[in-house]
């Protein structure tokens, strides 16, 4: 499918589950984005899980999103919106914001899955902004040392301007992602040691019974998804990581939250001098002896997003998102 | 040696050498810490290398800093001033600022070699302070995919309040550090396979020619290191990597560059409130299924220099300082 009709789709089917317009295409462009960049995990096949947090109520489709200033920082409360609604919002205001004051922080408490996050520090990297983002969500890695699932992937997200494409770097705290971990698994591809445990907080190399990512590094993947815990929910007040591990009422729904930070480059150097700097940086890193091709981070994603003219999604996320449009009385492309 | 004697030891030593005396007494401080905290690497092993670099005119023992304020950043013009010396100063100048601001970053332009960035986060959290630390070096850990150094063992620092003491993460971005492959050397430990490479770019667990390190992650490490240099070398007009892999004769002095942001808690809830969410966060964590004790980020260092009386340093380590102290003309306690 064509990557506006998939968008097009997409937004259909969140307006006719109860989304407001304008939200409904932001998260529709969102997923797209990282089915285009080759991140199916965090792509269209998240469609149907996000409509039902709509049934559910977890997830807001009218959110009233209100935003407090205080100095450099905005504390943005969603109401629920959905991750995409809530991050664009927060990057837009970073990047603003920090334009008056240099740099600019934006707290997001209460979203929903915020998806490929390197969308919304590209966002403001193309802006003129250096961009950081992290999200903090339910325990579902492994805490160093033990045998069960006690921080989240948390990941962490960097972008600065680049001549032509931002530099951006987007990477999780595990050593595995819960989307490549659920591919394995429908693939049967045995995993290599060291990078799941099962439910009873085994190491495993079996890919049905690997379910908890081991974090990356040990004690700094998961010190690191702790800490974005901390930055980001408990500074919103809203902690996810306690209530689930207690499992309190509140632990059982779902929710996110975020912390996205804005640094305005040419308040230290002239834009086009720090872009020709990354440049630079990159010609030497490429320069670098090597057995292949060395990329740079981001890279893979813009040359996917470049050479893809069609998405080609997987059969099963196909027919699950054609029979949620058809249940929603969406019309679905041949 | 008492902490109290190796510091002062120290700190005369880099009197002698030329330093004011209020920048040998923090440097000093700083090294004596990593330490007690068990991280010798960066502790007063480093001592006769940084008076290397004063003779050598990068390191500058009566630097005139120079700060910038504008908005909420500040930039410091170390003017070649020890790391300890430029980096307290950056912190608690982003500490300062934050409380002003709500959010703030000092970037530090110029100095040397920053020792265990932890102290420098560490001292923001005492201060009711969320802090992010990260440094800029010389090319010494691989890029994923090349066969030589590409990017340096960039280290990230993130430290909160805590009720007692700070939850503090300082993680570099190599799966092992220079220091700790410079000790299997000393001591024949064979590596793991997938830690290093040697000087012609092959993999290696041979410690006597395992000589870069790999990224944390392939791609996740290094990219990281590489938007790291970005946030604070590019950042500050003064890249490192770039001078270094073109050979400049700019780049073959030794200097860094480091990026310090303070978040004040207190703007976003009570500081009392955000100390407690974080303490049953760390019981949650300590609660989890494991085999053995689960530490939290920072824990181990600081128990370590709870029952740290004495320092005991590596017999080469006390004879090199010792020489050094006696052809400074500074008395070595017995």
């Amino acid at each position: 499918m064509t990557p506006e009709r998939l968008r097009a789709l997409v937004g259909d089917v969140f307006m006719r589950a109860g989304m407001v317009e304008a939200n409904a295409r932001t998260v529709a462009d969102v997923l797209v984005w990282a089915d285009l960049r080759g991140m199916g995990s965090h792509g269209v096949m998240r469609v149907p899980r996000y409509v039902e947090w709509m049934k559910r109520g977890d997830l807001n489709g009218q959110p009233l999103i209100k935003t407090t200033e205080s100095g450099a920082t905005i504390t943005l409360d969603a109401d629920r919106a959905a991750g995409p609604v809530a991050m664009v919002r927060a990057a837009e205001l970073a990047a603003a914001k920090a334009r008056e004051t240099g740099i600019a922080l934006v707290l997001v408490r209460s979203t929903t899955h915020t998806g490929a996050i390197g969308y919304y520090t590209q966002l403001g990297a193309r802006a003129g902004m250096a961009m950081i983002a992290i999200t903090a969500s339910v325990p579902n890695m492994a805490y160093h040392g033990a045998r069960a699932a006690g921080v989240s992937t948390a990941p962490l997200s960097i972008a600065v301007p680049g001549e032509d494409e931002p530099l951006a770097l987007d990477m999780g705290s595990g050593v595995i992602s819960i989307g490549k971990l659920a591919r394995a698994r429908r693939k049967g591809e045995t995993l290599a040691a060291g990078m799941a445990l099962d439910a009873q907080g085994n190491p495993t190399t079996d890919p049905k019974t690997a379910s908890i990512p081991l974090p990356l590094g040990g004690p700094k993947g998961s010190g690191l998804a702790l800490l974005i815990e901390c930055l980001s929910s408990l500074l919103a007040g809203n902690p996810i990581l306690a209530e689930a591990l207690e499992g309190t009422p509140k632990g059982r729904h779902h929710y996110q939250n975020a912390l996205v930070i804005a640094i305005d480059v040419a308040r230290f150097l002239p834009l086009a001098e720090f872009k020709t700097q990354v440049k630079r940086l990159i010609r030497n890193i490429k320069a670098l002896p090597a057995n292949g091709e060395l990329l740079v981070p981001g890279e893979r994603g813009h040359r996917h997003a470049q050479r893809t003219k069609d998405i080609k999604l997987a059969p099963s996320v196909l027919e699950e998102l054609t029979a949620l449009a058809k249940s929603l009385g969406v019309e679905v492309p041949a």
